[in-house]
């Protein structure tokens, strides 16, 4: 794998030497993750936990709320309750699904060194996703508006260790009949990125689909040649999919784009206290949306997901970079890497601040999904509240985060020029190497630059007016947004849309899908 | 490991059960680590570290400004030039001590249930060490005093997750020549956890060991059984050994004590600028450390030691918590592992405050460390200013992170009785699990309960007043020490040392050795 890696260094460094004039930073548009999965369960344990989701899909099955879902399935050779909407799902299906869906997909972006190999040992990162509010030190906390979506999508723009795009906050200022567009039209005109589209009703997908054809200037067939948008389905665990869920599965296959097929399994709450009996719940129902989707068109892009976390038993509010959390993402991991397919983790955080418990929540999480081989890992910068509010601030101390682990892909060399031994016989006992030819030919490039760490000692921290990190990292937002400029892929987009955007509107828009 | 982990588990847990009532909290205080040690090197690269290192130490040497240490190193066939006080070590002698060095060190303590096995694989975790200052949020940053010592190693020895103590705070209001036996008498009346004594001159180390023997009621045997001392040797990188640090590998080793030997190598400063060229040097001084411990006294308890992170080069500053820091614990880790002895590694802060930066350093360093597979991680709690600072409510903050690690050292059950396929056959679809028996049997203990998190939701969060997790925890450590009562095992101790401390403090007490 470090082999692999440094082909990947050597490509990313001379395609941005050409670029780029300067001391050249360490890429972070595609990372490898170099360190070796651990394990939370035996093997025996993964199989027990494999084999008990089957029983869970045969033997109890899950609840489908729509009419074409639960019609795809049974013709598929599911024994389906048309009164309770109960699907049990054979085993032999789960196996078909599992032969067709496919190890390796490729995320296509308006930029092409932006794309994306969707597989297990790929490393990407998606910002927090999902806030109904917004929060910066300097407006306060707030409705989530297009404003805040559209400073966080140029946010998520502005740093390369962001991968993929994700509706950070929800506009809720734009009538949900026309908010797809406005969502859409945020990405497509200031993103480059592999983009996302919410799964809500037929008529918002495929408009949302339609959108990315025009800005990219795509026909059915180039659109269909990999994946232009990716959505996140989230099971109502305990076995249930609801419409829009179902709806989502099947559309995003039909059109070959990627599902995320994630339970949002909260141990103690809406699945098992047991974060192995979590496990056998979520395995169960991302089981039965990886086999819909196949059912919906076989090969489909799709990918495993695990958001499994534990309730606080004092406030019942989910908990983040707990132990069991970190757990869970490295037992998701050991059955995404079971049935062989690339997988969806996240961090998060519950703090109302992005204080150091916001901190260590976000962190510990993070170190859970990176060692557990997560594909994405979602929500990972931003996240406060367990997702109810996306911090600016919040987003600047955890993209410091990730550009730390992402730091470590690159291989450290240890060849004799850089070990040094001649430098170590220039200096003297006691004496320092700050003037060797061996420093002063690395020192520009040899450590990581902090984004908002401050290393000042206490008295010039103190004279600069002793501010914490989340009040430094105020001005770093500012002045990524500031200095924000849309990339070349966006030069035009907005006439290629406008009219589209226009009509579909003045028809009234698309209703979400309850 | 698994196996091993769960046996320990048994154990400390049966322990614990019969000494409590209500519900049965993980044990913290016998913790093996769970992950694969991970690796940034190749085997070839760390045997070229490993080869670099003896050529700095055959070719280079080492300077060492104590006469009673180059006799030794010449009795042991090293060549020495007095005028330069240059000692050349050749690598027949490194692997000599080697062979002799001990692969586990039973660390002894008041209270046996404390004492550890100092080995490859051991998890143990040591309080900030060393601080010139000490800061809270009630008294403010004051130059460490007696009281701020005592009050820190109080709040070590109230939480099972720290394991060692360490010196925390410097007690600077008590004269240099009494402090060594205020320091120890701090340890022996409030604390029953393996001990510190620095090494600051052999009448120092004789009557530190001399004070464990009275309050411990040890005859010399029983106190050459195992280590009941624990010192930290810090080489002045690069490439020497002043007076009182080979003075003390000499006496620890003697006495059959245990020297840490950690060159503290800040690549860029004292070491060289890149990552492997710095663990070369540290390699180098490492081993010329454990070789002089080993010709003092063949089988001497040693520790490797390696505390390597990066300066910053805008401030000059040590940086903790870097890629580099990461990078540098896990190399580290691939070179004790290499030469077969336990090892010591440390987190670190330098933010000025107990903010998110604080925490990301730490939290970032700490996996680190785990992922090194470092025997014991010093620093883990408290530390601020990289070093500088003990701060009262960064502890409590690092405690949490340290429970949270130590808390996925508990193999999580994945049986039939846990996997709970009955709870989900129970619940329907689209409700909970509240009241399940499956949760109501395991409700109280299935999670971690955080120590200072606040999981509380926004609303409620404001109306207690907005705190941040720093303020939250002063109330914290101040409870801890109003709860504060010293172990069975401080009892009649104040009595066996009084006397002993009066008489030698009358006489004029001990100097530091320059």
């Amino acid at each position: 794998m470090e082999q692999r890696q440094s082909e990947r260094q050597g490509r990313s460094r001379s395609r941005r030497k050409t670029g780029e004039a300067g001391p050249v930073a360490t890429p972070y548009i595609h990372l490898r993750n170099p360190f070796v999965p651990q394990e939370a369960y035996s093997a025996d344990e993964i199989a027990a936990i494999h084999e008990g989701a089957l029983r869970v899909l045969e033997e109890l099955g899950i609840r489908v709320l729509l009419d074409e879902a639960r019609a795809l399935y049974r013709a598929g050779g599911a024994l389906v309750d048309e009164t309770s909407q109960m699907v049990r799902i054979g085993r032999e299906m789960v196996s078909a699904a599992l032969a067709t869906a496919p190890r390796s997909i490729r995320l296509r972006a308006a930029n092409p060194e932006r794309e994306q190999d969707y597989t297990l040992g790929s490393m990407l990162f998606m910002a927090g996703a999902g806030c109904p509010n917004a929060f910066d030190k300097e407006r306060g906390r707030r409705p989530g508006d297009l404003k805040s979506y559209l400073e966080t999508l140029r946010l998520q723009q502005s740093f390369d260790v962001i991968h993929m795009h994700g509706p950070s906050v929800e506009p809720q200022d734009v009538a949900i009949h026309l908010r797809h567009y406005e969502m859409m039209r945020g990405q497509l005109e200031n993103c480059d990125k592999p983009l996302f589209a919410y799964a809500r009703g037929r008529q918002q997908v495929e408009e949302s689909f339609e959108l990315i054809r025009l800005a990219r200037g795509l026909d059915e067939a180039a659109f269909a040649d990999g994946v232009w948008a990716t959505t996140v389905i989230n099971s109502n665990s305990p076995r249930q999919l609801d419409l829009p869920m179902s709806r989502g599965i099947i559309d995003f296959a039909r059109h070959g784009q990627m599902s995320i097929i994630t339970p949002f399994c909260l141990a103690g709450a809406m699945a098992p206290i047991t974060v192995s009996g979590a496990l056998m719940l979520q395995h169960a129902e991302a089981l039965a949306g990886i086999t819909l989707a196949q059912l919906a068109k076989a090969g489909a892009p799709v990918s495993y997901g695990g958001f499994l976390s534990n309730v606080d038993m004092k406030s019942g509010s989910p908990a983040f970079g707990t132990p069991e959390h970190i757990r869970a993402c490295i037992g998701s991991g050991q059955l995404a890497r079971y049935i062989g397919l690339p997988w969806r983790s996240a961090t998060g955080a519950a703090s109302n601040t992005a204080d150091a418990q916001a901190a260590t929540e976000t962190v510990m999480a993070l170190w859970g999904a990176v060692l557990g081989g997560a594909t994405v890992t979602v929500h990972s910068a931003g996240w406060l509240e367990g997702g109810l509010t996306l911090g600016y601030e919040k987003f600047i101390l955890d993209i410091e985060a990730l550009q730390t682990v992402a730091e470590l892909v690159r291989k450290d060399p240890a060849d004799e020029a850089a070990l040094g031994f001649d430098a170590i016989k220039e200096v003297q006992p006691g004496g320092h190497f700050f003037s060797t030819a061996h420093t002063m030919e690395r020192y520009q490039t040899a450590f990581y630059q902090p984004l908002v760490a401050d290393l000042s000692n206490h008295g010039s921290w103190t004279e600069a007016g002793a501010l914490r990190a989340d009040e430094r990292a105020t001005a770093i937002w500012k002045q990524k947004l500031a200095d924000f400029v849309p990339p070349a892929s966006s030069e035009g987009v907005a006439d290629r849309i406008a009219d589209f955007i226009e009509q579909r509107s003045a028809a009234g828009g698309a209703k979400p899908e309850d």
